[in-house]
């Protein structure tokens, strides 16, 4: 098969931007700026279904974005879906939660070996700041040790930019450096016994840059100087939950943590986050202020409790690291065969590619747009993610793809 | 007709109480922990449908909550529902937004006069939050004069108990009394040229109080301040939005804001939120860091899209000023006949009762009580909200409950 090449002028998504232009800043935010693809990136989408996505100008793609982490079944995964109609046509926000509230959270609490409890709000900010709060509820203490860089989410104190932000919005966090403990204890020492927690995520997943994995040494030494600080640890599984494991991503290193910040891959896209905490704690998670009008909504839990069941009964998370790892595999032998050095990191099942020398990922969206001409749809700045929806075919087709991006780059390069 | 007293055990509400003690801080949190209400009052529901909820034990009410705002058109409106449909059929969460982003923000932008752009989000403390972040990025300045004891959302600088949060989240936030200039004055000398924003809701609605309006002179006198002094004037429209207007709620005494907040009605139930700006602080909104995993999703937009349009083909504002003026027209006189004295206060969409000389809300939950065993469900200390679903069938039937809970709080008091 000869893939053909996507040459369309993506003339609605044009007219789309140009319109966004006048009725939102910067004509987009967040995720989808232009300035992380490459120049005729879609914007704009028009449908998924399954491993498959189309842009509003018709052209479609096999997905390895997944929505940015969330449909890790895939787009409208029929089981999923069943639950949520089943639901819609009952209630999705109401006067208070219905009895999938309880159920969900006795689900996480069963799955999640370090959690006796839970609280379910909507963004992973929400859980991240939620979770700042009931550590230093539980500890009487202020400071936040977060590792240089980490993204946490967009509220105040994780702001990745100073625009807006005033000082005391981080007057209590300081930073170290990942998989670094002597750059804890040197800024430990700095703020004695005031240190109310350190949040990590289970992987070090920064967008435009190589992922790090978590060397076990780390995830040890973290829980050693938390036991003996009194701080609590507080891992972001925002990103990597349900991707690693169907528990803690941490729990394979023996290593728990006290609170554990969950969302994304939660319900296949619905929207819902959730704090996870253990026992010791509880009391410190009812004393602070929480709660929002959406925090409830129903139709999320069902979907939720549907993904779970769905990974749990389908060994999905084994799956997707298989898929992604056989994609992987692909990708760095075509790689080699065109003498192109790269590397490959993070774990399969949302892995990432970089390219030797590449300034401001510039071989990288050569090789992204090459990609997207052959139907394969990928960030070149950030990490991807593998659906369960993503079939062996998927694989072989995105492998073409890929490789014909190979050839574009050698080309250029 | 003869209203009959619902006199069921509520079986299935405590079972699930219990269950949901061991995997939730308290068993409950946000607006439906059971202090608010009284004994024996529904936690958890099954269903809802137009103007009518049922509880998990299969008890029927006329919805005066409509799930803390949201549900401005009843439950399950087939019309949001069939745009909800259509756009399930298609994409919700995405590599990024669909034509609906585009859609929505614009009708956003035609319909609020002072906005000229929007920024989308998920909880009404999102778009709060952003606010503050946008006035301070346009102001080079930190301090945000908030009224004393207004709600805006449950995160750090906003948060309404202690617990957890540290000096820093609100060091540059202080407060000023609700319509109150002189007060407004006095703390603003405090603060030199360092005012970046006020922030206030368009009319006074705090839990457990009586609702106060804003009165014209206030909501002049505040934009004057920040024309004079340079801060920007945000105005907090989430309770609000759409339940007095669908422009700014100012907009009639003629007072524009520089920021306005917006969320609960939007999307009849869906979650969604939006900061609304002026053209002038286009460039400091584009500036400030934001985003969100489900910030873009289609399927809220798309209800917001028909929630919106059906607000203005059947003057939906109109009908729910003008049910909800019956309604408390009705209980003034009833809670005369009685001689019980009771206020009356907020916007007739949004209304408030509370009783004279009473401690605790007991006797409002005693009215409450009486109203719920007769079919009505509407919270004693919050403020209720009317839906376009609300039929003059309904209110009758209402008229009939609340009469019977005067009944029964004149047996006791």
């Amino acid at each position: 098969m000869t893939p053909e090449l996507h040459t369309h002028p993506n003339e609605r998504d044009k007219a789309l931007r140009r319109r966004a232009e006048r009725v939102v800043p910067g004509g987009m935010y967040g995720h989808s700026v232009q300035k992380f693809l490459w120049p005729g990136a879609p914007q704009f989408w028009d449908r998924g279904l399954g491993s498959h996505v189309w842009d509003v100008d018709g052209t479609e793609y096999i997905d390895l974005m997944c929505s940015w982490g969330p449909l890790i079944h895939g787009h409208r995964h029929p089981i999923v879906e069943d639950a949520v109609s089943r639901q819609m046509g009952k209630l999705d926000t109401g006067n208070g939660p219905t009895e999938l509230f309880v159920e969900l959270g006795e689900l996480l609490v069963d799955l999640v070996t370090h959690a006796a409890w839970t609280i379910f709000a909507k963004n992973g900010g929400d859980v991240t700041t939620l979770a700042l709060t009931v550590a230093r509820a539980a500890t009487g203490r202020s400071t936040v040790l977060v590792a240089e860089g980490t993204y946490h989410g967009s509220l105040l104190w994780a702001s990745a930019r100073d625009a807006g932000i005033a000082p005391g919005d981080r007057a209590h966090v300081d930073y170290f450096r990942y998989n670094d403990l002597e750059s804890l204890q040197a800024v430990a020492s700095a703020h004695a016994d005031d240190i109310a927690a350190v949040i990590v995520t289970p992987v070090r997943h920064e967008a435009g840059d190589d992922q790090e994995l978590a060397l076990p040494e780390f995830a040890h030494g973290l829980r050693s100087f938390c036991d003996t600080t009194g701080a609590l640890l507080i891992l972001d599984e925002v990103r990597t939950g349900f991707r690693l494991s169907l528990d803690s991503s941490w729990t394979s290193f023996g290593v728990l943590p006290d609170l554990s910040c969950w969302s994304k891959a939660i319900a296949n896209g619905y929207p819902l986050s959730a704090l996870l905490g253990s026992e010791a704690i509880r009391d410190a998670a009812r004393a602070v202020f929480k709660g929002g009008t959406f925090w409830m909504s129903a139709v999320p839990m069902a979907a939720a409790l549907a993904t779970l069941a769905l990974l749990r009964e389908e060994r999905g998370v084994e799956q997707i690291l298989d898929r992604g790892q056989q994609l992987m595999t692909g990708i760095r032998r075509q790689a080699a065969a065109h003498q192109i050095p790269v590397r490959v990191s993070g774990p399969p099942s949302m892995p990432y590619l970089s390219f030797d020398g590449d300034v401001g990922w510039a071989k990288a969206k050569t090789w992204a747009a090459g990609a997207a001409a052959r139907g394969l749809y990928v960030n070149p700045s950030h990490n991807w993610f593998i659906s369960t929806a993503l079939t062996l075919e998927d694989v072989s087709r995105a492998l073409e793809a890929t490789g014909g991006a190979f050839d574009d780059l050698s080309a250029v390069v």
